[in-house]
């Protein structure tokens, strides 16, 4: 009789840990460059226009041997009857005998490897000196920014934390930051200017429309990575720091169409042959990431469905291993 | 705490129940002939050609107030490794609130799903004083098929059961099929032709690749419903029948792609022009089905994943409802 796991959200709570889920979205970039991970047309639907849709994210990744997809819906009413707007599942299966390994509640785990994906762009494109972190957005999403990147790049001394609504938002995330590291001093900032003007790594997640970041204030060897562009029409940073910069992308299509690169390349700013190449190359070592302390260096990470299908992966073997989660017949 | 429920195939078995499933059918093709049911871009993936393969269904059945995917996949060497080839899963979400409903083993859910579209067929395009079924295929679906016809039709006396491989299988078949009704008598075929020559309605569920049945073979007022044409290629009833027939399809242009219909059209023995509408504006009575007794018709059996998302969303019901299954927190 074939069995399947089930992990709740809690589940995933207890399995996963942001070191390891890193390591497991590097694997994943690494897979990508190499060819070994691919990635499926996207299926999207809108139920109705900026009220519902969901779209189902799918892909393989052949070195991990697991396949899948990750189903996100969107219900824009639902907190207004005291449900969660967003939803997602994973599904995954073994890539040897295409049976179901499980199913994953995404929610979590979503966050884990965004806050992943950040820290990963700060880990291979930062400079090595970094100590000053500015994290632009204190929603859901910043907490997993600042929890990987202080993961990755040991030097961090101060993390900034600038919301683009209101400075109370800013320090009440501030006060209930759950994974504070000794050593590190967590302020919220009024000033975004300032704030930019002294910060080493930017990680920006928010749902803006309009440049919240302004060239001129942007130090040599600055480091950003832009979360919060994942449609068309969202920008976050000053296209005229797109001209200047090194830019690397998750995934280029997807960055272009839009990430935080399409208004900078609709705008003219900047091209397609601007952006050096994806992540997964520097990764693999087929193309340099930073190549002095002076420069600026931007990735646009938009999000691919691979991410899910790792993360969710170690989440069912970490299961397995430690004999947690709920494994049903089926 | 969010709920989930996980139906295994066991629990599929238990609560499907093909009358139900027959009429939760005719709701999906009545839905996508209205509009309201909608079928979302087929993501498919070979893996290794010809060796393993996996697709991805997906619609929303608006009226039902659900929507979902199956995933299907088929690894052609597990058998030798003691495993199923073909395996799939469903999951279900509601069109209400876009929150995950169940995850459901396809297994034992396909073969009725595809059981009830064979005889839905036969139902509304069959003469109504049919009395001899053919079934041509003995292998894992013919018993999907005459459990369903027999629950529809309700005058058939015979089911002439043929294997077009050898008698044995089709012997075995007869002897082995759980669901034999009283005042109905099951036998087993050696001769195809004299089978087609008697028979009312005609089901056919192989693998086929070339025409089995001569138009030469077949009496006025024949229905055939066929099942087995799913992929680029296969055939199953030679195409002059076609020619004669009137013809109907669950999906125009599916059928055109990889269904019965195809070989017909490319070798130029009908157009699409030919195909008279789909079996849902059959049912909601925007075009006629059998118009006189002396007809051929054809019904010409694709797949859906609505049929999928329809089915297992009566699993779900009726596993709340007698509250069987699993229901797991998510």
């Amino acid at each position: 009789m074939q069995k399947i796991y089930v992990l709740s959200e809690e589940d995933t709570k207890q399995l996963l840990e942001m070191d390891e889920v890193i390591e497991a979205i590097e694997n994943v970039y690494r897979e990508k460059s190499s060819g070994s991970g691919k990635v499926f047309p996207l299926v999207f639907h809108e139920f109705k226009r900026s009220v519902a849709d969901m779209d189902i994210k799918s892909g393989t990744l052949d070195e991990m041997r697991v396949y899948g997809l990750k189903l996100v819906s969107w219900f824009g009413d639902n907190p207004s009857k005291g449900l969660p707007a967003l939803s997602g599942i994973v599904m995954l299966f073994d890539k040897n005998t295409g049976l179901p390994l499980g199913t994953i509640n995404a929610e979590h785990m979503t966050g884990m490897r965004t806050g992943a994906a950040g820290a990963i762009g700060a880990k291979y494109l930062a400079r090595k000196n970094s100590e000053v972190m500015l994290m632009v957005g204190a929603g859901h999403q910043a907490s997993y920014q600042i929890r990987a990147i202080q993961t990755v790049i040991k030097g961090i001394k101060k993390v900034l934390v600038y919301d683009p609504m209101k400075f109370e938002s800013a320090e009440r995330f501030v006060d209930r930051f759950d994974y504070k590291s000794d050593g590190i001093e967590y302020i919220p900032v009024k000033d975004l200017e300032t704030a930019v003007r002294s910060s080493d790594i930017i990680v920006t997640a928010t749902p803006s429309r309009k440049p919240m970041i302004m060239k001129e204030w942007v130090k040599k060897g600055t480091h950003f990575s832009c979360m919060g562009s994942d449609m068309s029409g969202k920008q976050e940073i000053d296209e005229n720091i797109l001209k200047v910069a090194r830019l690397f992308a998750d995934d280029i299509p997807q960055s272009i169409s839009v990430g935080e690169l399409e208004m900078g390349i609709k705008n003219g700013a900047i091209t397609q042959e601007d952006i050096i190449c994806e992540i997964g190359d520097v990764l693999i070592g087929k193309c340099d990431g930073r190549t002095s302390d002076d420069e600026i260096t931007v990735f646009d990470s938009t999000g691919i469905g691979l991410q899910d299908i790792a993360a969710g992966y170690m989440a069912i073997m970490k299961a397995k291993k430690n004999n947690m989660g709920i494994e049903v017949e089926f």
